[in-house]
């Protein structure tokens, strides 16, 4: 018989294994100063496209006026309790309500946080005879939630609307001897990595041969997407065939806890059996009301939404122009990929920070294939041309380094303390 | 084959299938005004026995004041990001160690919110050879985190150590056969609904005998119990032997979040691979100030806890002589227990919101058996002896109705909508 925090030191698991040389730099960087394009990191000035402020919202005066102002008038302890038994006010139900309307959905139900939110909405919905059909490369809440799930579930190769349907298929052929489930479908309507849509309409069209339910994750979607920034089914006209739309508030809105909304009887269903919101605190009264000034804003300023995408497209376009490889982004989220190992990778995150003081976040092995890097850049409203600049002719500098080998053989020294090297880690 | 939605909407589930009759009274009621022990509901002044602000700390000025100005000072929306990405500052480290401190163990970490902070503890140091101990009546945050578990769980009886002995003779025979497993044994510090205390002291005894680690869930012991306020684990004089130690902060602290603290090699591998923390953002900075403010006013203001027990102590007293059952509490949690049915139990909470401007939560089948009432009443260093006599003689008054039949036949006329009868309603 083993000891369970012995098996825990005896692997430390795929990031903190290199913790050491990693915490502080790589793992758990400190950015300091006001949420935004420009940070310190080390003391040092950053232009930063690592936070998914995407609309500037977070530093944006009005936005700190009442973010303020509410915390003041309320403090940050109402309401206490959860929802269902002591926590819910009228402020809670109109968010919930033009939340909704925003969506074009009959009703919402607001979520104290947003992993846990989805994560207990999928457990709330399915039952063992169950079976959800969902994009391979969605995110960790939605795996969460799916790990609770006693029904089965079929994963299709991503954004592959044919092996989705090869999915829906052998859904099908198990329902058929549990006749009493049905089939849950889901998705995102942006995969945060590497910036692709998820492909709703085509799954949606689906449904003329196959009867399922459809829940998105739209975390990067809502804001950022849409005629007025509703979100991907608005950008792909094709909101109604959405059965359930999430999005988190961490995000577009620079804020915390999310929602899901659709039909009302579902909502009140969600309402009435959600274990993360009946068994957990309300979202607290300050940020129901700053999260009604941003859904303000984000609707009667769609100059912020304008203003991301004239950044996005012309960081995009420059990177392209300059020989870039940036995937098959579709949306605001810009990958750069490039060739080499972790070790090269990581030096080179460094040299972009105390060299040309660029932070960005960077995907290595084991995330994705081993030789291959990811750079993601999130641009924002925020962000200037001059930013965008300055970046690109980083990269361009640290790239030509790249493939000379300059960064092949170098130890990271800062965080060095072990001998052995970095083999995978993901930030 | 079913619809995923056609399947709800006929199972409404056990709270949900009486939503239109309890909606906005028995169910997500709003309290309005400050949060203390006089609030308004529906315009009428309570005295509410509903709220974990066992402190007093929601509503304190210096609590008020210090929320107000960081809000102002920092926005609602920073950090962006997880911590492990880019929303780590010197508050959060501060904070952990001013936790871990006061807990006397060597290290800490932040949970952005309490519900998914200890469920993806749970699943960060379980592995799939592993086997969970836990006492059954555990919180449903605790439950839901062995629903993630790969491995075996085995369930104690509520408080029962001889079986909780029987368990660890179980899960040893199991480990014969897997012997890279350990023993991981999940009780909590205060039992929320009944207010007993987990037999901590007894169940670290255990360990002369078998080798587990204990992780105690201590949301209502911290603040209440110990001399310093440092929970269960220092009352029972037994907080070496808790090897992980949880509290959340939306009780005695009147805010949200949470922590776990232990060893620092431990915890800084749950550090590197909680999910929920990894994947989701950072605890907002307000929040992080705001707690740090409470802690401070906790340790330097014994007087709450001293008024919290004064008051507790003189309910219990008061309740006991008047002939109320309240079971066998040894903490600040306040049960009186009744027989009768389910409707006539709500009838009861309507008179007594509704007459007696006294707001309280009840427990009822299925949660307890059939016939069986629970009012929970929750002191807080906030309420006055008045508050005390006021209540105690609302419940002499409606249990001599209660008694008397009178609650037995009546229908709930406000909410009543439908011809069924309330069955059961947890709330």
């Amino acid at each position: 018989m083993a000891d369970i925090f012995d098996n825990l030191i005896k692997n430390y698991g795929p990031i903190g294994q290199y913790r050491k040389r990693a915490h502080g730099y790589f793992a758990f960087p400190k950015l300091e100063g006001e949420a935004g394009p420009h940070m310190k990191f080390r003391g040092k000035d950053m232009i930063v496209w690592s936070l998914n402020n995407y609309l500037g919202l977070a530093n944006h005066p009005e936005i700190r006026k009442v973010d303020g102002d509410a915390a003041q008038e309320w403090g940050l302890a109402l309401p206490m309790g959860s929802r269902m038994m002591s926590g819910n006010t009228n402020y809670h139900e109109k968010l919930e309500q033009r939340l909704a309307k925003f969506e074009q959905k009959e009703d919402a139900i607001l979520l104290n946080y947003g992993y846990q939110g989805i994560m207990s909405t999928i457990d709330a919905i399915c039952g063992r005879h169950d079976v959800v059909v969902y994009d391979a490369e969605c995110h960790a809440c939605i795996i969460d939630g799916l790990r609770l799930l006693p029904g089965k579930r079929y994963a299709y190769k991503h954004n592959d609307v044919e092996d989705c349907e090869k999915q829906l298929q052998r859904a099908e052929k198990l329902l058929e001897s549990q006749p009493q489930g049905g089939i849950l479908v889901i998705t995102e309507g942006v995969f945060g990595m590497a910036g692709d849509q998820g492909k709703l309409k085509e799954i949606i069209e689906l449904k003329e041969k196959y009867a399922f339910r459809l829940l998105v994750d739209d975390a990067h979607g809502f804001g950022t997407l849409g005629k007025t920034g509703a979100g991907a089914g608005e950008e792909q006209d094709c909101q109604d065939g959405i059965d359930l739309y999430f999005s988190t508030f961490a995000k577009s809105m620079a804020s915390i806890g999310g929602f899901v909304c659709g039909p009302k009887i579902i909502i009140d269903y969600i309402r009435y059996n959600i274990r993360s919101q009946i068994f957990a605190k309300s979202m607290p009264m300050p940020y129901v009301i700053g999260n009604l000034k941003r859904l303000d804003m984000l609707q009667t300023n769609p100059e912020f939404k304008d203003k991301l995408w004239h950044n996005a497209l012309y960081l995009q376009k420059k990177l392209k122009e300059s020989g870039f490889n940036i995937g098959n982004t579709n949306t605001v989220v810009t990958p750069i990929y490039m060739n080499g190992g972790v070790e090269e990778a990581t030096t080179m995150v460094k040299d972009l920070r105390e060299t040309y003081g660029i932070f960005c976040s960077i995907v290595v092995y084991p995330v994705i294939p081993k030789g291959e890097i990811i750079f993601r850049i999130i641009p924002t409203a925020a962000h200037s041309e001059e930013d965008i600049h300055t970046t690109i002719e980083a990269f361009k500098a640290t790239k030509k380094k790249l493939d000379a080998g300059e960064y092949k053989s170098e130890l990271i020294p800062d965080m060095a303390d072990e001998d052995t090297r970095i083999e995978n880690i993901l930030f």
